[in-house]
C-alpha cells in the first residue's frame, strides 16, 4: 500500500452509485479503521466508536428511513431545484459492502477533558477528524465512501442500540467501487459549483484578501 | 512532494513546542490550503474560511487569552491532575509560523442545503473534515499543526472581526518543526493513554464485539 497523500485528497469523492458490493478485505478494513483511530482528539479522548453494519435487515430499515427523509427535503424545494435533486442519489446503503456508523461519546475522559472546557463541541470535532482519516484511507485502498445524512439521530440510535448518551455522527457507506467520478456528483448534476479557494482565505482579519 | 498517506496519518502529531517559527513557503501553504479546500462538504457548501494570522499583536492578544483560559481549566483539577497538567503545553501561538483560524459559515448554500435538513451540525462536521485534510497536508510538508481550543469563541470573533453569523471552529498553529514527537504529548506526560482500537469497534449493534 503506497498512496500519495495529495493524490488521495484530490481523488476522494462522496460515493453513492459506484459501489460494487464486493466483500472487503479484512486486513484493509483494519488499516482503514486504524487510520480513523489515529486521528487527533481533544484531551486524547478518542471519543469515537465504529459500528460495522453488514446485516441486510438493518440496512434495509435504514434505507427506508433515508428514503422518507429524502421526501421531506424534496418537499422544501422549488420546482427547478426539485428537478435537479431528482437526478441526485443521497445514499448507497445497500449497494456498498458495509455501513460504518461513527459515533461520539462525550463521557470518555470526562469530566476534566483537556481542551473542552471552553468549547463543548470539540469532542464532536474530534470525531469528524477520524471520519476524514477513514475516508482518505478507504480511498487509498481503492474503495469509496459516501456520507449519508438524511436521517434522524434517534432513529439510528434505536436501530443499532446505541446508548442514549452517545451521539451518532455519520452513516458511512464503504466498500470497493468500479471507479471514482472525476467531478463531484452535486456539481456534475448541476446542484452547486465549487467555490474558488481564494474567496475563502483572509489575511489577519476577516475580509482582508490574502 | 510525495508522501505516503498511511505514513502521514500515523506520524501526524498535535504540536505545541517543536515549531521553528521559520516563514512558510508560499507554494507549500497554497498546497496545504488547497488540500483543506478539497474536503467533502454537506451539499457541496464548502462552508469553511481560513484566516491566516501572522500579525504579532493579534497573536500576542490571543496568547494572553489562552493563558487565562488555561488557569480556568487548571482551577477545575485535583492536585494530581494539576501536577500532570503543569507539564503540558496547550498552545504554540507565537512559536508557530502562523495561525490558521478555520471558521464555519452556515449561510453558504442556504436555505436548502442538501444533507442538512435533518442534522443541523453537518455543516460544522464538514468544516472539521477540512481541518483534518489541512493537518495531514501540513504534516506531509514537514510542518506541524497544533489545534488550540483554550479560548472563548466570542473573544476570537471580536479579535479578528469575524461576522456574528460565522462560527470560529479552530485556531491552528502551523509551520515547520524541528521534529515530530513519536508519542503524543498527553500520553508522554502521563495525562491519558491511548485506547485499543478493538474496544471501539462493534458488529451490527452497539456492544457486539467485532
Amino acid at each position: 500500500m503506497d498512496a500519495d497523500l495529495y493524490d488521495v485528497i484530490h481523488r476522494r469523492r462522496d460515493v453513492r452509485r459506484e459501489f460494487t458490493g464486493a466483500p472487503v478485505d479484512a486486513a484493509a478494513l483494519e488499516r482503514v479503521l486504524g487510520a480513523a483511530h489515529a486521528a487527533p482528539s481533544v484531551g486524547m479522548t478518542q471519543p469515537w466508536d465504529f459500528v460495522l453494519v453488514r446485516d441486510t435487515a438493518l440496512r434495509t430499515r435504514f434505507q427506508a428511513h433515508v428514503a422518507a427523509e429524502r421526501e421531506t427535503f424534496d418537499a422544501e424545494l422549488d420546482a427547478e431545484r426539485a428537478t435537479v435533486f431528482s437526478r441526485i442519489s443521497v445514499e448507497g446503503v445497500l449497494g456498498a459492502s458495509l455501513g460504518v456508523v461513527v459515533t461520539y461519546d462525550p463521557t470518555r475522559g470526562a469530566p476534566a477533558v483537556l481542551g473542552r472546557h471552553a468549547i463543548a463541541d470539540t469532542g464532536l470535532y474530534s470525531t469528524c477528524l477520524a471520519v476524514q482519516n477513514l475516508w482518505l484511507a478507504a480511498t487509498a485502498e481503492g474503495w469509496g465512501v459516501g456520507w449519508v445524512s438524511f436521517y434522524r439521530e434517534p432513529f439510528l440510535r434505536e436501530l443499532l442500540g446505541i446508548p442514549e448518551h452517545v451521539r451518532p455522527v455519520a452513516w458511512l457507506c464503504v466498500g470497493p467501487v468500479t471507479a471514482l467520478q472525476e467531478v463531484p456528483d452535486l456539481e456534475r448534476h448541476g446542484w452547486r459549483a465549487r467555490r474558488p479557494l481564494a474567496e475563502s482565505v483572509h489575511a489577519d482579519r476577516w475580509g482582508v484578501r490574502a
